[in-house]
């Protein structure tokens, strides 16, 4: 099981991308290749995008999220499951705002169209080969 | 128009993997990475798992789906949302079972833990750079 989480925590902390997923008015899911600003939790995961983009509007409405994490070329992946919440406060923006934001909000970091996604997980399910086992996120 | 959807027709025939999202019991999307057995429909897109995997089982509950294919390096993206259909007839899953499926399923083509996902797409969603598309399948 230690060796498991580690692979999990690795997962994490290497990935570049990150699937996101949410649910639209329809009930239908939907997914969104993110780039991941940040690596510290395995509870919170951090992601910024427009404020009127479409998943930010349906995170306002449905804030059932999934974030997954995934390694194509060894057959792993870490599906963290939880909520999503659509975050406009100064503090939230500042602290994920990265050099070169300015080309995509050019007010930069209180630009009303920059919003912070802060995704809280409940479980992970994590696959490996033939494993395959959920946890709940205080056990990681 | 014609540029896009070629781009589109593009990422789906060159995909090696495409990303299948659900909607769990709970209402929550889930993610998962799945291989990309054949490349002839837009409308049409099969993959196959085991009958006994948690996403057959939240298919059979709830068939609403999407099959994400993405170009991370291009920050391109094709989010087809439909249904999902779970076949477990001899007939779809000879056309899918491909040479060395037998080592996930060794009685072969009718082993009852292979099935496979036939997901009908209704919609497509294209991005690309700053352009951002959604189409009728039928319209590609």
């Amino acid at each position: 099981m230690k060796e498991i989480i580690s692979e999990i925590i690795e997962l994490r902390k290497n990935a570049e991308v990150a699937y996101v997923g949410s649910v639209n008015e329809a009930g239908f899911p939907q997914i969104k290749c993110m780039l991941v600003p940040e690596h510290e939790s395995m509870k919170i995961h951090y992601f910024s995008t427009n404020t009127s983009s479409k998943r930010a509007g349906q995170f306002l409405k449905n804030p059932k999220a999934c974030v997954y994490y995934c390694d194509e070329t060894n057959f792993a992946g870490a599906l963290f499951t939880g909520t999503m919440e659509v975050c406009t406060d100064h503090e939230t923006k500042a602290m994920i705002w990265r050099d070169g934001d300015e080309m995509y909000y050019p007010k930069g970091v209180d630009d009303e169209d920059y919003c912070v996604f802060k995704f809280t997980a409940e479980t992970v399910n994590y696959y490996h080969d033939l494993s395959n086992v959920t946890l709940p996120i205080d056990q990681l």
